[in-house]
């Protein structure tokens, strides 16, 4: 539950603007990592004291300002008045409940998106708040933890091969974006094994554990649709050209992300369609079972009562019984009784019912 | 049933204009509190009586005429007169059934929200209704009772930090739309705990007590909803910029709280999934303690009759019963059936029954 | 189902145009009134014969004129063919199963609505056509029989108070329109109560009788959305100023009867809701109570089938039971059996089954 | 299931404009009739060969060609080149597994909708196809069989009374539309009465076959809507003026059967519902008779369980058991019983279970 | 599972335009044809290296460049080289994952559709991805492996009968559009046999198997629908004329094409539904079943409870128990016995359980 809304409710009453640390706390430090890269050169640093703020360079390379770790607050706040970030904007970095969403702050194109991962010891999806500002030669992004994904982007543009070099900050804001979406199919992927291991266990052992974890399994289908609608929206945006941020020639590539984040929807509406099925087999194998039961209360009793009847009519007192004074008489009416008993599963056996 | 209708009804037939206070009686006077403020300066009164009307200052300042209690119908109709409220807003204002709106009166901007709030003692949704009149240089609200939220406000103005004083009355307006908005968050916070306790007592106890509670938060969510919905539409089109009353610099902190309004449907959207799949959990659970009870039965059934036949055989008074008469008779059939017992217990241990 | 769909089918392969009255026979004869109004002055008769036809006054004056009783289809004729209304608007007027609509005859506008009652003594809701034709300086009215609530403007008219007197025919039928909605307020009022009192029903007594209730309320719902959905566009189109005939001074309060719409649809909407909920807590209930008597079973088997076994037991014949010889062998057996059966109770104690 | 897919993939692989008939054999032979008039004269004949083309007559006339029986594609494929029929539209006409549609060729406009019926003997809903083809001057259309609707225009042209004979070819295929869509009315009656029976038999005898027939009802509710769901957009954009052919004072007839479209598809929406709650209302008997079945069980397990354990106590063979020697031991003992069985009988009683 | 998402993480994190093949390997070397044609003449070749690039032709004729399968990176992007394939578009055809689209690369339209078959084997749906490549001279097209379909087209070229060989490459794309969508039918016409056969299963063995297959037909039916709905948006913008590469006269015959599309789609939704509703039929009938297993063991308890309670009663050691002294004693309470069976039968013929 905690997952589905966190204690938002700490920011009610503070003027707009306040800036407050919303979210779990995943590093220690904030760390920024700068990058300056056009077709020519390549240089990477990293800031070490916040203090003084710094400085663009000028003419027509390409800066990536890598911020990872958003808790400390002061220190986000002297480098969004650096970086001349709006304070709404800012106030959104710092809050991890934001929906992916794009704004136009002017120069400023402001991008929340979600990075998903499948956490397997936890045997649940996680989710990571990546901020972007993108600006005509500049990308900012802010990041709750460090990650690999962004690390392999700067060794691309280190190794200088490809596109990534040769195009403006728009181009590597795309690079990101696909990368996220990418992670979403690993993440459908795990979840897809899991629905098929649940599959198999749902006819063997259907039991209230395994209704649990289908119900689970839909909670997380449904927060997955809550990041992945917006943001297939957002980059529908972005490749309808509503932002002139956005060269024409990326566009096309945007195209390509968002092909794939409708991909994602789509699998995201088969997957839970199938957990809708699997509630259906779940609840009609709980329906077989009791039938097993009550077959086999039937069997028992439809035996044995008439049984337990004809012995109980030879153990009455009556004086004039003649049965009782024959000879053959217990061998007979043993005969008899295994003759119904046998009567009884021949006509249960009819029935399928054996 | 009360909180979903109220007798509106007694309106019925009424020419259209006519004032009819509907909804509960909160306070007991109408109390009215006037804040002027501009960059500089600052004053707030109280007004004693309603018989002169109150004249607003020349000048750039902000005026906030704050109305707390509207069931009194003939002070309300005074103040509207002063105010130069149109007739149908006036209706609006005290017809406390209203969805969230907003509606163009030429110079007036007239909005009405739902100000929610959690009653922990009654354990429901609380709802007051909020009206605001937008001017060009003054803002009144109406409240139907006096709250903290409003007061928070104020000492920000008197405070005089932060952007509110230098700043219009739209911003004003906007300020309060966000305190609204924002109160959603703590309602739903406490909704969703009330959620994660019933999920837990689900396992443990499913009883039709559990059932009415699932679908009484159901029914709340459902009146979030019908609060929710329109207010989103009402945000968006201030945040569109439909209206002239809006100036830009508002419009991009509207934006914000629009974001906020979605997440809270999303959210609503989710918990509503939540009770579905709870209610699946529990029919299931129903289904699965019918199993056990079926099954202690047929165990005891099927152990007991055949048992009961063997003692019903051996109480039969044939005269030609060899067994009766041989010395081990009874320990051998005793033996014979502690094996019967034993063997049905087996077997019910591999149907894993037991 | 009557109610759903009535003989329609007579009309089938007419020519259009034709007139056929379809629906109730409601009141005897056509009944015509007629009302002139203005600023100044008020006059009012009825028409007693239709072979001449009644001239309408020239100059500014309003003049409603209001048919009772539609099933004389002659008569209508010659009004129609005197007052120059379309025909295809007559056959509209006749035939009682039209959805709410409006439709733009060039001068003339031509409106259907509903207008509801709650029928107590057969439980159920009614619906009444009204037809409005809306002239630049008249209004016709066509209704299926007599009522108050269009005595009540004429006596508001007569009275000469109000804004009603000053304004044009446009205003008058906003006036009707308003108060038609503000029917549908009482209507769900009552059905309302009825979806409560069946609440309490449900968990008491939940019979055959008490699900079809719920499905009649369903019906009832289905029925009223039907007519409301298409009145809530009807009022929408001309709110908007689609049609030149309604004022812009007007229009303003048409906003008003366009929010209680939705209001209604809102609420119908929270009952269809809320009657799927009792649904769920029905089939629930009746699962419960099956639960329960399953127990009353198992509790009766589980105690006596021990029983009876052990009592059968010391009822075998064998000749060497040296129990049966003890001084003490029955007070003894029956001390086990008491025994037997306090373990059993506590075992089911244990389980919450007693 | 063959109603809802037919073997239209021997289509599959050909070119298209091939001309196939897909559907079933209604005639033997296409007949051709032809009607010209306009608002002096009438005339009429049936074309005897399809070697000639038939001549259009020159003026003002309408001239309206019937062709009945579309199987014969050798002879429609004549037809076709003589009128000027476009190879698609052809190919539509013979198809008759298409979708209700418009569509526009230059000067014609070519319509598909389908006639309904009921069928009595099967009860079911048969639908036949009807294309229309509209010139300025002329209408051409093809049934798949003689029906009486067309005739019954027919004998109106000749009678000459009305506006039809008056207006022009687009008039015409108005009536026909017209025609078209009151037939769906009785065919709603008539699935409304077979509801109607449906629902009183699922109370008395819930038994498969209902549920069967409940399932069918629903098909056939999807088939209708399937059809008028497209219908509803033809007529639509027909009235909205999209085509030229449409004349202004046709349209206004023209929105009058999109009215009653809409009311086709309320109705068939409604229907739906109900289905629906039919099928809850005979789960929900099916349990009920689960449970009436159980009561029973456990009423006589009840009862002769402890009436049994009595008289096995009574039947041991215990030496010392006092109670057998009493002389008012056995009427005591019956009395006994009789007092418990009365006991439980009063608890089922106040249970409510007898 | 693994048909809803394949492997397609391994792209992860790659740059994009980096050219993975994703899918099954269905073919063991990529194999080019290249057909030219015009109204004159007809040509066709195979190539035979990829090392030099084919030369197209200049004039008016058009080329059809056939490309059967896809999993040679190394050739496809040699291809890609040499036929100006934006990478891309290139990427695109190698990923077999794709959902149907157009897109517009200049002079280039791109197009990605699923060519559907159904495996007899497997008794399931394949799909094969096919790509096309528009430009106002040629066609290329993308296999995934050697299939009938289109060397019937090449067939037809060849015969130079028909439109085909006198239209652009335009008319080219829409015949083998027109395959496809016409393999839907066929596809459609087998599961709705499948769907059949399950109907008449479902009454007679409603085992867990047949809930299974229900479930995996609606999975097939997502499957189809994932397909065929973003298909239904290509053809659509492909006859609205978003795309110049598609003249006029070939924009009708697409219309045609959409129709299918349509068709396909409402068929699917009406499969849905049937399979809905025959899980209603499985449950119900699952119930049904439980129901006359109890009614077996009602009818056993009830008349064996009472006979055996009565055996008992005379199975009792009292000293005065006058009916076991009298001579008829014993045939008398036969009779009683048998009178009770006789009785309990009729009631339960009474209530139809036999």
């Amino acid at each position: 539950m905690a997952k589905l809304i966190k204690k938002r409710s700490k920011k009610a009453g503070l003027p707009p603007g306040t800036l407050v640390h919303i979210g779990e706390k995943l590093t220690e430090k904030t760390r920024v990592g700068v990058v300056e890269y056009d077709g020519q050169g390549f240089q990477e640093k990293e800031l070490e004291t916040f203090d003084s703020c710094y400085l663009f360079p000028t003419g027509p390379a390409v800066t990536w300002i890598n911020v990872v770790g958003i808790q400390q607050v002061e220190v986000l706040e002297k480098l969004g008045n650096c970086f001349g970030v709006h304070p709404l904007a800012l106030e959104d970095i710092l809050n991890t409940e934001q929906r992916p969403k794009v704004e136009d702050y002017g120069e400023d194109l402001f991008l929340v998106v979600k990075l998903l991962s499948y956490h397997e010891k936890k045997d649940e999806v996680e989710a990571e708040q990546i901020s972007l500002i993108l600006r005509p030669n500049a990308l900012l992004t802010f990041q709750e933890k460090e990650g690999d994904d962004f690390a392999n982007v700067k060794e691309r543009l280190r190794a200088g091969k490809g596109r990534l070099r040769k195009m403006g900050a728009d181009y590597l804001a795309y690079t990101l974006l696909d990368i996220v979406v990418d992670q979403y199919f690993g993440v459908l992927e795990r979840l897809g094994e899991r629905i098929e291991v649940l599959e198999g266990k749902l006819l063997a052992d259907p039991g209230t554990a395994t209704l649990q974890k289908i119900q689970n399994l839909k909670k997380e289908m449904l927060l997955l649709r809550k990041w992945i609608w917006p943001l297939r929206e957002v980059i529908s945006s972005l490749e309808r050209g509503e932002f002139p941020g956005i060269q024409e020639s990326t566009r096309i590539y945007l195209r390509d992300v968002y092909d794939h984040a409708i991909q994602v929807m789509d699998t995201i509406e088969i997957y839970r369609d199938m957990l809708s099925g699997m509630l259906d087999i779940y609840l009609s194998s709980l329906n077989n079972r009791m039938n097993a039961v009550m077959k086999v209360l039937t069997i028992i009793a439809t035996i044995f009562m008439p049984l337990t009847f004809l012995a109980g009519v030879y153990g009455m007192n009556f004086k004039h019984m003649p049965e009782l004074d024959w000879p053959w008489g217990y061998p007979l009416i043993l005969a008899v009784m295994g003759f119904v008993a046998i009567l009884m599963l021949t006509l249960f056996r009819r029935k399928k019912w054996l």
